[in-house]
């Protein structure tokens, strides 16, 4: 595994509790760990449980007793592991997005074009999919049970840059991280709509703003914040993005990502409304999922609150009994499951760079969009 | 109509409003106002729009213009006048409680079971019943939609005696009240709930407290409340009351009715669990049910919420387009209605003195299970 | 009052109900009822208590015995009928949309702004201003409690024309209604940001869609839908509306107003996100704000459930006791009584003409804009 | 650790995990899993990931390479396997409820008060004291933040029973489980009211009932239930159990435990009513919690929705950024890691055998209140 800041403690969970929980078709081994310090990697892997570390990417992606590269480094760094490792005939897990450029992501994409005919997976970590909840959504959606789909509400609300003296990360470093709210969120976003409704992005009009264009840099990272110090720096990324979409099956959706939203500390909303019954989700309340079905009787319609903990559900019968929810790191699990099943079966993990590339593209054209007056823009 | 407090503004504004919104049998007339001040009462029935004003029930219960005689005074008054009033061949309405004792109750259900025979009708305030949530729950339950009811929790929870330096009213005081919040909105649960499920409380186990013994006298009354005096009184009603049932269908219930609920303000919360599925309700989300259908397939099962104001809900028809909520007031009109088609047809309304009596014989024998160590006690 | 359709009965029980619970500084008379055809108009009279009817407006409007004229007729008869109102010296009430263009609205303006130099006062009824939690949101706005706006994310959602068959009615009808879902809702929902945060929307960049495009005409209307006819006509209005706009404070804000949310009846929502706190409002429970309170302690910040029922609320002290709900209806007489008040007192009631064009052009900015390609569009 | 079922399945994620999370005093080593049957027990190390696996707990339990015994079998067995390992010099950690009777629970808390003198301590699982929201809101409760403490509602839902053809498993027998609902999940209840509150139940009035007294035995075991055979047994444990309790400060708490809630699914509710404002919770929202502070201005009173999910709460800062939910396993961690801090500091970990024989005599308090018609029994 490369990297081992949030995403790496999420990721190890993964590979350490799915095994537990899930009959996988091989037994994962947590062999080495990489950073670029290798004071700070060798003290994560201790305290991550991986057997070893490193501070050379290149020399662990070139070990034969690699089988799979598990890439949580921020965005820049992506194409160049991925592309070097699926080379090298190991299988890979990108996190998202699956780069900062388009150009990248393409040519990721074409190398995990180029290794899976030689039976060689990559998979980018929109990990989300795998939320229960998210998932039945999609069960739902594509059995027809919300009938011609034609209205998606995404909204992707965060807060914690409300406070204009919060300092600088590297999230707000163009150089770094890509984009902002965008990348970061509104790729969650554009992923799930697409994964649960089976169609895609046509057209986009978008606009981006940096409501805090100027911040104190960072002293000591927290979480995903930290303390100020006490020179500035200038904010490359945007705070909120906003577009409106034509889908292909012809609905239209509206999509917010923002990291101002006063108060919602990881609300990533749906709402999908078609002509027989609508759906309606939210991460805060991730355990449950809002259903209305326009084929009850009259005067008996209304939206059903699902606790999406049964057996019945997604990945749900492995865990607790019914009502026992599950958390966010649960997602990173029926990924890690996901992954090795489809590996072990010789099938493309989805989803896949091309999946990732396609995001990229959408997000490149809301950017496009907000640089030309929010013209409609082709994905 | 008699008095002109907080009751008498509720059911001032349905005689009002009924005949925009419903087809009556009759053209209702608010001919006079009566009440024990006759500056005060002139003054209110000016402010309410009534024809007249009076200070003296008697004399107006024997007018032959007056058809119907409206209750609204303190529990204390309500036999003497209800009962002058059926003998005087005066069709009734009378707020709930029926009565502060069940002496007094039996009088009235027998002066009101003599008038029926004559064709005069006697109708208890039990309001509620007429919340669309409420009917629509009842028919739901009725229709057997959530099959064999075994399980009923009541809780009507409201606040306004947290504060302990809130001053003595005429509802703390036993003698004007009959009964603390066990009588006031212990009573709507126990009809509510008897309404709904078509089964009667048959015993209980119960308990009452009075959390706070004394208060301030009151010096000038405000809404339920109003502000305290120097001196100082001796509460002489429960606070809360508390009990268990066994309801003659088999269900067991809980009820809790209490005023020191903090923070919640008029949270008249009922659920029902069956067999094949549950209703549940709050008074502060009044334009709402929640439904719960076991017969949807498993994995869809969930607490549905449906907007009470459709078409096909009972008595919302007649009001606004579907989404667009009714307010507390409305139940009023809604009896006003109800009650002037049943004795245009010559048809007992519902909830009868009868039915008034019977819940203020399962509030006498929470009484009389709290007298005696929680003992169950039958109604 | 021209009109009985549902804003007529609406409005009627306004002006009959708001004198019985606030004091006013006149009493209504409810003289005249105007309908085109007299005998609709005649049993919509005697249905809603109107002394009186006619079908010639030009007649009424002229009668020295009318003081205002309370117009609720279809959106393209407004500016004939309000100019010749003010123009005899009548004080106007005017339904939302102003009117069905901008050259309209100005000319309404342009005669409300003379007949207010000679105390003749006019005011358009965008009645959601008065409820309420929507008064409450603009008073903590207003007041500083959330800082500095950012973000407003303004959604009107019905579901009134998902089914594809159901039939078409002069809300579909763009010589009728103007425009579809954005001057019926979206009207709303620029004319609440604007009254909330006292910014106006700049600039917009907007999409307006129509689902279905070909519809059954009406065979009989039934509140705002009804039975289709075997005939076909054209949807010529828009069924949603998108639109961002940059406010005169330098918030970003979103709207969607669709009647194609299925599942959500009449849910307008609206939140308003700042750097110290933030307000969401959902019309579905029209008796709740919530309010998230940046300057509470760490660790015990969240959005706070107020019942906005309590004396200390706007309109609320009138009407019942904490935690008794209001309803759709009681946001008109909010109306009457501030526009009567403001009447006596010399004032100009708000909103007036003036605020209507100005929501108007905002409209107006977003057809040309989604005419645009979406580009942005100064209002 | 001894049993492998649902909870020796959360058990062991904890030992798995919160070495991951937490710093602890000491890393464990997950060395034998011990079953009844020796392949099952086996099977279950393997797929749990303990070192090696028995059958003969009291070999285990002597051995001199384990200090720490995990009970997680039927509670028949608990205190049998507690006291041996104590004497034995092994700390233990003991599902709940402690034992299935007073008597058991009195020996094991003697010998843990032994044990203790010399260092050696044991710990009962009323592992949801460690879910983050009931942590919290005990900080909240006796920090004084609701003031004096008058209301309890205390409520445990769950619905697994509803279907009168559901099998019986051992959590229907009175001899393995000792008592139903009471037991099973109205321990939690006695015991979490107890932890958030710092009062005791001191009386109770209470009653139990048996919906459904006869079940078809159980085929096979999946999750809570199972597959039915073809022969019946009879249930001889309470299907829900109510009580009222006056609580060591003056409060009274309203208690139901219930496997017949319909539609609820884990509903372990909780509401915290004072003389300053009132706490809120509900395990199947578990990452939220309620709080109504009155001393907030009036009219900005309203209950916060606060998500438990940022550095300043309780377990939270080791997980997920703010917002990023935990499930139910993780109260497990939690109490590993609170347990080993405790031992390491030769300190006593709560709740201790005390703890559980406490909520044990109230447990059975409720019995005896009621088969003795629900009179008041002293805890």
């Amino acid at each position: 595994m490369i990297g081992h800041g949030f995403m790496g403690v999420a990721h190890s969970q993964a590979w350490r509790v799915a095994p537990r929980f899930f009959d996988l078709p091989a037994r994962p081994v947590m062999s080495v760990l990489v950073g670029r310090d290798a004071g700070s990697a060798s003290a994560a892997a201790q305290r991550l449980g991986w057997e070893s570390s490193s501070d050379d990417w290149r020399e662990v992606v070139a070990r034969p007793d690699i089988d799979l590269v598990d890439i949580c480094s921020p965005g820049d760094s992506h194409a160049e592991i991925a592309i070097a490792a699926l080379r090298a005939g190991k299988h890979v897990l990108c996190e998202k997005p699956l780069a900062n450029t388009v150009a990248e992501a393409e040519a990721m994409s074409e190398a995990a074009s180029v290794a899976a005919s030689r039976g060689v997976y990559a998979m980018v970590g929109f990990s989300y999919r795998r939320v229960p909840a998210i998932t039945f959504a999609r069960d739902l959606i594509r059995a027809g049970r919300i009938g011609t789909l034609r209205r998606v509400q995404a909204a992707y609300l965060q807060d914690w840059l409300v406070d204009e003296n919060g300092p600088m990360t590297w999230r707000l470093d163009k150089d770094r991280a890509g984009s902002g709210s965008l990348g970061d969120i509104g790729a969650h976003a554009v992923d799930a709509v697409q994964f649960i409704t089976g169609q895609t992005f046509e057209q986009v009009s978008g606009a981006l703003e940096t409501f805090v264009r100027e911040r104190p840099l960072l002293a000591e990272g927290i979480g995903l914040g930290g303390t100020p110090s006490t020179e500035r720096g200038v904010v490359t990324v945007d705070d909120a993005a906003y577009f409106t979409a034509r889908l292909s099956g012809g609905a239209v959706a509206t999509v917010e990502a923002t990291r101002f939203a006063t108060g919602r500390k990881n609300a990533f909303r749906l709402e999908f409304s078609g002509s027989r019954g609508a759906v309606s989700f939210d991460l805060e309340r991730m355990n449950e999922l809002e259903f209305y079905d326009g084929d009850d009787p009259a005067g008996e319609q209304g939206f059903r609150r699902i606790l999406v903990t049964e057996p019945e559900h997604p990945y749900a019968g492995a865990w607790w009994p019914t009502g026992h929810g599950l958390g966010y790191e649960h997602a990173f699990s029926h990924q890690v499951r996901d992954l090795l099943v489809d590996i072990a079966a010789g099938r493309q993990p989805e989803p896949s760079f091309a999946d990732g590339l396609q995001v990229q593209r959408v997000l490149d054209a809301v950017e496009t969009s907000a640089a030309n007056g929010s013209g409609w823009t082709r994905a």
